[in-house]
């Protein structure tokens, strides 16, 4: 059993929320609304993008020493062609060096939040969750925290892999925006 | 009918000239042995990144005017680690801006030569192509010829999207070199 901090309650907080209480973690929001607590040995960044630059500015002291998932797909939303963060790096990677104390591991960037509830893609296939990070044991940790959960977690490589991550996160989100697939779809990989 | 030039007859090009073949096209292959001969309206790029150099080189003149389908995996291979087109381009983009004359698409860098050739991802889901071209009228060319073919075709953009598929390329090919997955998985597309 794990303690799992989520920021943010959108689709995906609560769509990850559940994957981790169905696999018998102990699962708390924080929202805007919260009072200052300590967090969880899991934090999920489930805002925004340009939000994550305030938790980090509230909670930098208590994200020390935490495995932090980082699920953003920092997209430029007005134009929907580019991402925001520099083509050599990554949301994730950036978090990173502001976060020097915590574990960062990029995932669950690269799933829609309908299929992280149904746990398949379009129905039909085991929906696969990706990590990325230098902490293998954090990886290691959120592994284990997911088994029984009914998803497929797969360790991507280090965090470098973030910015490959992102890619796919960005593709999906336009190839649905321009109704190619549905939101109940997207990439899953097979192996 | 659309005839089909492919340079390079490895396990690439050959899987996917039976996929213009089946589908009811005239196929040919050039290779270093080949005499300089007229191309087809479709031409694919099925050698390796720095092999691309020379045939350019060689063909500029004859690929003025035709469709170009880059399947190139830019990565470097020693390291596994990295691509060697810079980061905020694509080797698909910097073909395009060599061949200013030719209609450049990229294409087929996301899928194993077995799930071509199986038309399956893992045996178990319908293969997809991606393409990614400015070339509205290339792209749709590329789908009607590959119509029969049993492979699921889709639009994945502009050039600039090339970018997100050599991410795709390269991930998965880190994921199939770490035994992670098998060379007859992969990322597949769900609608």
């Amino acid at each position: 059993m794990t303690t799992i901090s989520i920021f943010g309650k959108g689709n995906m907080g609560q769509a990850i929320g559940s994957n981790f209480s169905d696999a018998g973690n102990q699962v708390s929001y924080v929202t805007h609304d919260s009072k200052k607590t300590e967090l969880g040995e899991i934090v999920i960044f489930a805002v925004p993008y340009p939000a994550v630059k305030e938790v980090i500015a509230d909670y930098k002291q208590e994200l020390a020493g935490k495995i932090i998932i980082d699920i953003t797909n920092p997209l430029d939303f007005d134009t929907f062609d580019r991402l925001v963060v520099p083509s050599d790096s990554s949301a994730a990677a950036l978090f990173a060096t502001e976060l020097p104390e915590s574990k960062v591991v990029k995932g669950f960037n690269t799933t829609f939040a309908a299929t992280l509830t149904s746990k398949k893609v379009s129905g039909e296939h085991q929906t696969t969750v990706l990590l990325a990070s230098d902490d293998a044991a954090a990886k290691e940790t959120i592994s284990q925290s997911l088994s029984g959960s009914g998803l497929n977690v797969v360790d991507a490589g280090a965090l470098k892999r973030a910015r490959e991550l992102e890619a796919i996160g960005f593709l999906q989100l336009t190839l649905a925006a321009s109704e190619k697939i549905n939101w109940t779809g997207g990439f899953d990989l097979f192996k």
